[in-house]
């Protein structure tokens, strides 16, 4: 364990999901937390699971993560400033330039304060949903500003490094027009197209596939929740809203008479189109532009899958990614072995030449 | 094993994904089939996998099963009829209403054509995606109609019910007023949605998260198997896409005056429109229950996860499916281990002792 930088104690304003998630990870680095929270409830929930001490008069915290509800975040985060002269403070809230506008205009003093978000989340709130290794992996930005120096700014990444995350830097505005793309259109999205099946046959129903499924998922988010953040960041939200209302109308257009000369043609230009961009989205899966796949038939027998990957190995190519498919009925797997474009041609060669049927 | 009520051959038209999973899990029953296809490399690579024998002169089968491209499959369903006068005639198309009225209207015998749907399918086509066990489970639409005699259709009934699908019986308007709603619009809403992602900035796409990954999968589909299916169901389609543009519409006025009174109440009730929609698909069957799922961490070192493999073996425990999970600035990826239900406990719990850590 490389020891954190972060002296603490660390004050988490908010013991829900992401509050405590934060909490139980700084926890595991031997970190100081003090928890607080409206809910009684939440704080002795989470100082059960481990995630730190219930706030005290007196305490003295280096840094203040607030994590409260958006709409209520940056008068929290006001308080917290004026609370702790001393300390650091961020907040964790997904709309991040509103926040710091609302704390300018009450004269706030921001010279302590730098916003936050990661990206991260799980479809249960609250903390017995937290994990310490929520954020592993994920992005979580900094908002940064001018009002803040570097030195104290520090703080913030530290706590970020500590939990694992990957430190994302961004201005508030930048922040709040990328999450209206890839978060809050999606979410409208998910939930326009829900709200068809309200009054569907239940037989329509009982065709739903995977893909109307993944579709549809968001859509059991919390309105709540999604009122606030929708609200705060109406503006980029409105404007790819109406893009996508616009690419909508084309394909209506298209559809009304799709006999027509060229109606094929636009439709077909609007799916590619969902090609392109749905292929910018990096890293994850089969997707991974980046990487090549080389399919590789694997007999189902035990220890042939250890087997290829020792041989990859031996050929010297770093795998990027792997997925197995297997399916009973079928003697051979299929395993997907993703790997850097330049090595695909060579690694498809040696694989060959020591036997293994190369199957794409 | 249940002897199959078809006597068989079954011949099958297209020896693409559907064709030959069709054909994979029939042979696995042991009725005899024929397979043909326009590309002679698809009948052969269907054939070494198992899946029948190629059409010959002569063949008599009973039962023929069309799995071509949706805009030619009436004319080779007319073919088919024409070319074996005995023979009960079906396709899997996934829009059902306009080639039965294409059949009428070229004077074909509908009384031996019964077109039918199975609502299964994969990311990649072709032969080598195949599998005997794609359609366990998942809906097959019988597309009932008056010319055809409850006998005859019988032949259907026992293909769907030897592959392991269950049968589900609407008209063919039924079918494609339920296909339009659970798998045409959501196509379209996940391409229109994608396509924003084409001019956006790379630090906002890495912002994505599972919901925009899930919203937008679908939008990676081959654009020409679309244009056809949308324009095959463009009424369907169009009518519900007007609804969706509606609700679009009201989200968007919402948003361009987000203070104003009854705006919040107004996306608070579309959203949980949305929560109601979505919660009245069905029990999901699209992910295999048959398997449960270990998270083991795995050291992003070369060697790792051949050395998992090994150990998973001489613990004993078959490795049902894999999927490796590995984002680059992460130390550590995630393996995710299909098992069957009953091991899952003790590789958990063996995986732990050697040391492996165990996410989930």
């Amino acid at each position: 364990m490389v020891e954190s930088r972060l002296t603490g104690p660390v004050r988490i304003v908010g013991a829900g999901l992401l509050g405590t998630s934060v909490a139980l990870g700084l926890r595991s680095r031997g970190i100081e937390v003090i928890l607080d929270d409206a809910s009684p409830t939440h704080v002795a929930i989470a100082a059960d699971l481990g995630a730190g001490r219930p706030a005290a008069p007196g305490d003295a915290p280096q840094l203040v993560v607030v994590a409260v509800p958006p709409d209520v975040t940056a008068r929290v985060v006001a308080a917290e400033l004026e609370a702790y002269p001393d300390a650091i403070v961020t907040d964790v809230a997904s709309v991040k330039a509103g926040i710091l506008a609302e704390l300018v205009a009450q004269g706030a003093d921001v010279s302590r304060y730098i916003g936050s978000h990661p990206l991260a989340g799980r479809e249960r709130g609250g903390p017995l949903s937290a994990r310490a290794d929520l954020f592993v992996g994920r992005p979580w930005v900094v908002a940064a500003h001018d009002a803040i120096s570097y030195q104290r700014a520090g703080a913030i990444d530290d706590l970020i490094l500590d939990l694992g995350a990957t430190l994302v830097e961004m201005t508030p505005e930048e922040h709040d027009r990328g999450v209206a793309l890839i978060s809050h259109v999606p979410q409208v999205v998910s939930s326009v197209m829900a709200r068809r099946f309200i009054d569907a046959p239940n037989a329509a129903l009982g065709l739903a596939g995977q893909g109307v499924r993944d579709v549809t998922r968001i859509a059991a988010s919390d309105p709540d929740l999604w009122v606030q953040i929708l609200g705060a960041n109406a503006e980029p939200v409105h404007d790819i809203l109406v893009a996508v209302r616009d690419d909508l109308d084309r394909f209506i257009e298209a559809l009304e008479a799709p006999q027509a000369p060229g109606a094929r043609r636009r439709v077909a230009e609007e799916l590619a189109a969902g090609n392109t961009g749905v292929s910018r989205l990096p890293g994850k899966h089969g997707t991974d532009k980046r990487f090549t796949t080389v399919i590789v038939m694997v007999d189902d027998r035990a220890g042939e899958l250890a087997r290829l990957l020792a041989e990859i190995g031996e050929i010297g190519v770093n795998l990027e990614d792997l997925r197995l498919e297997h399916s009973p009925g079928r003697q051979v797997g299929l395993a997907e072995v993703q790997v850097v474009p330049e090595a695909a041609e060579r690694l498809s060669e040696e694989l060959a030449a020591r036997g293994w049927r190369i199957a794409g």
